[in-house]
């Protein structure tokens, strides 16, 4: 099934560039709203607007979108909820006690630009700003509090003690020691896994999806978690850093445990295409309403950044 | 009607130790529940049980008491939620790019019992556990989904970039340089004001206060917020080392703004003094169930930790 992508005629990076104004919009909207002007507001629009691919925003619209019925702005709300928390933690990761990153995004890091203290702030804040958003929307609209408070549980399950924040003690912890294969995917399931897999969950959510079809875009968003850790990892090593805006080859320096120094290069292209195949699979029982979703699987594993 | 409040017979000692203990026991389960053994589960915990006062939330209990008709176990929730975030803020604020603080409450601070990355995530993790605790309180119960929504956002609000998170920005950017009146109460209402006001009024929220109750709990809990601070400030050049568990005179080391500092020793004193009659005239449409509200504001002045 998977070879057989090629011939959908879906336009992609028109889709993916539709949706980022449309996130970046709501986004700017709820900074405006929800921060004073200042030095604190100046660092979390810094980081929020250097240029992110959104994809974890777009995974929750196109989920939405594969089910059909949900209400739009819901789903633009928890897209920014999604795109802020993820700025937060990237922030974060990269600060001198954790990753001690100076560029990202081909911009100077947050406690580059502005200065540690700052940066530790703006995380904490856009943090919270994303939980305050989630909880601000005015009911009565199409979506009932309970689905909110569905939605504000999936994402804090996903980010913190048992997900985002728990994968990057593990990945800070392991630096410069040797993990085994299960240790290093409990890393990426945690890290990177467990915020897109709230991405495309939220966005069901709102849409109203069955049991089943929670299952099914919960397997898709597992497999296309993993991949593109994979391809990140791929990347760190191949990639071109003018392409990427970041240093290339870090993970090596720092003897971090990715998939091409646990298991080879071919061995991780290999599993790359195995996860997306999978995650192709597991929409199958879906329309073209899901063709979005499709041709993103396809762009993690050919995207250059 | 002040000077009187000496007169009432409060057993202000037992209750304080009746409700740490509440909360405590609420704050090991919701570990136990939402987080994996780990370094990180074990640096949370170690913040969280340093020896707190653990004021916020029993300010949220003794508030719900004072209107009645609260469920219990939502108040412990949002009691046990609200420490977890006033923790979190404690890690970061002593992290080495902060306050730089050694100690606290006694004890080695996280960074120095653990390691700054540990610190940073220990806190990132206390701050989603709160947000994930208000939002996995089970439906059906006493308390309806939107009235946790509203707590989530209230809290949220209060900690946020319009709240705790901006006050600590300002009073880091204003460290060595010289404030004026306005600005340094505009700290204290931001950094520590509005999580105590948060407190009051999310567990008066959850008894179902009426507008005018509400509006008197705000003012009580605006007028012992500010006297807390106004007594710490006192405390750092005044108190005793032994007996706070943290060092003294550090205010002053770092030419910080206080009230002290602006506006002198006595006229501190007596600003705390008016405060607290303030709070206590704010209560005075309330009976006898706020007599702990009543019994914590004179326990603010009379504080020597």
């Amino acid at each position: 099934m998977w070879p057989e992508r090629e011939l959908v005629m879906f336009d992609l990076p028109s889709y993916l560039r539709g949706k980022q104004v449309w996130v970046n919009c709501g986004i700017g909207q709820v900074l405006t709203d929800m921060t004073y002007s200042g030095r604190l507001a100046d660092a979390m629009r810094y980081a929020v607007t250097a240029g992110g691919k959104r994809i974890r925003p777009i995974l929750c619209a196109a989920s939405a979108e594969a089910v059909g019925n949900a209400d739009e702005s819901a789903v633009l709300t928890t897209a920014c909820a999604l795109e802020l928390i993820h700025t937060y933690s990237l922030i974060h990761d990269d600060l001198p006690a954790m990753d001690d990153d100076a560029l990202r995004r081909g911009k100077p890091t947050c406690h580059i630009a502005f200065d540690e203290a700052t940066a530790i702030l703006a995380g904490d804040a856009l943090l919270t700003l994303a939980f305050q958003a989630l909880s601000t929307f005015k009911t009565p609209s199409g979506t009932p509090a309970e689905k909110w408070l569905w939605v504000i549980r999936n994402i804090a399950e996903a980010v913190g003690a048992k997900g985002m924040v728990e994968g990057q003690m593990r990945d800070v912890a392991s630096e410069g020691g040797t993990l085994t294969f299960e240790e290093l995917e409990s890393i990426h399931r945690l890290k990177t896994g467990a915020l897109i897999s709230a991405s495309v969950t939220s966005g069901a959510a709102l849409a109203q999806a069955s049991p089943s079809q929670m299952a099914c875009l919960k397997t898709y968003a597992q497999n296309i978690g993993m991949a593109f850790q994979v391809v990140d990892d791929i990347l760190n090593v191949e990639g071109d850093k003018t392409v990427m805006g970041k240093a290339v080859g870090t993970d090596q320096a720092r003897s971090k445990n990715t998939y091409p120094s646990r298991i080879g290069m071919a061995a991780s292209k290999e599993k790359a295409k195995t996860l997306i195949g999978n995650a192709l699979q597991a929409l199958s029982g879906f329309d073209t309403r899901a063709e979005a979703l499709r041709a993103i699987a396809s762009y993690i594993i050919e995207r250059k950044k």
